[in-house]
């Protein structure tokens, strides 16, 4: 097998974000990664070798610091509809770090969560970066783009309480948490926004121990928490 | 207040761990935790602003994309002795990534953990990265490099218990966890060594939820849940 030059030039490309909304793929590299991608069910364009195209076009098509032995081109799934399922389920309002939503996607693999909804304005759920912090969680998790309020209304029209952590919530570690309904969590900065905490009829909080001077924890550790109080017996 | 080139030099050498090493210095920036710096305790050598020494300068001492409007260089605290001390410490045995160490540091000061015993392996406390995901905590936690089997071996012999997640510990939410002792977490990829494997008396895991296909969660998300767990009442 080997690759042409246009090829390679349209691999390169879906580094960037409009050229992979543009041509509804992706890439994943990395044995593990290019295998559960292969098991996923997702359709699986192509996949690089190294041993087949050589190193120098390897390196020319992976947006890695050190080239993986194999890439996968992927198409991204259907988009789902925005609607309430059953379970536990997570939506996040404006996360901005790749770095973090890769983790909490992982985190909520981890939890059982599986369905995580994002607002549109979430950081790229096939950024390269997510992919690579998911660790393979992206191809178990159901990602969902989503209207937060109003699907968190329809989350309570259908009888769900909907979760949201805030700094100046009730004590997490008290409230009586129910097996089903919505977790939201909020931006880096700035927290839920305001139409979204209109929605929320459980302000939850972390409570920090002692006299930490510490003003916030990092959305994803404070993602940890809140689903691991969720899940344990 | 002007500064001459060979200020600005010194500066910017201080983004490299070897020139941290050798003068001692380190350099954080931005409003809030330069303001932090100021009120740590920690000798503040120089405190350089935009307004006095000019866009270009400040842009090439900054070490951020976007420099920022104040930078201080500091001197780093005198190494502390690696001896157990008495409440809920934490032990870092290998942690390689500079986010997830800024954000362990910030996790164990909401949890009221005062020391960081950090291996010698560990990413440089210093970095510049560490600093920027500490949010400030770096100045509120005390940090101490130690040599991990030995300290362990210390808590113990001084009747405190030596707690390690690993993937086939005991459940975590079913476990007695005492207010005082020693939580060790492991590197990334490796998690904890075999020779600080063996100090440990108490293997703890993390369950998983349901059919979760995620093999482990990421070491800052289970410091999160782990200090959590032994704080909550």
């Amino acid at each position: 097998m080997s690759i042409t030059q246009a090829e390679i030039k349209q691999i390169r490309s879906l580094g960037e974000k409009k050229f992979r909304e543009a041509t509804g793929l992706f890439v994943v590299e990395g044995e593990k990664l290019v295998q559960e991608a292969l098991d996923s069910g997702l359709k699986v364009v192509r996949v690089l070798r190294r041993e087949e195209i050589g190193d120098a076009a390897m390196a020319r098509i992976s947006q890695l610091s050190s080239p993986s032995p194999v890439l996968a081109v992927v198409a991204r799934p259907e988009p789902a509809a925005d609607e309430p399922v059953g379970g536990l389920c997570l939506a996040l309002d404006g996360i901005r770090d790749p770095g973090n939503m890769g983790t909490i996607i992982r985190i909520a693999d981890w939890f059982g969560v599986e369905t995580v909804y994002a607002s549109g304005d979430c950081v790229e759920l096939y950024n390269p970066k997510v992919i690579q912090a998911s660790m393979g969680s992206i191809f178990r998790v159901r990602l969902v783009t989503a209207d937060i309020p109003a699907l968190a209304r329809r989350f309570r029209e259908a009888g769900m309480r909907v979760y949201g952590t805030f700094l100046d919530g009730k004590d997490l570690y008290r409230e009586q948490l129910q097996p089903e309904g919505l977790v939201v969590m909020g931006n880096e900065a700035n927290g839920i926004r305001p139409e979204v905490a209109a929605e929320v009829d459980a302000r939850l909080t972390i409570p920090a121990f002692g006299k930490s001077g510490a003003e916030s924890l990092n959305v994803a550790a404070a993602t940890a928490v809140t689903l691991s109080e969720f899940r344990r017996r």
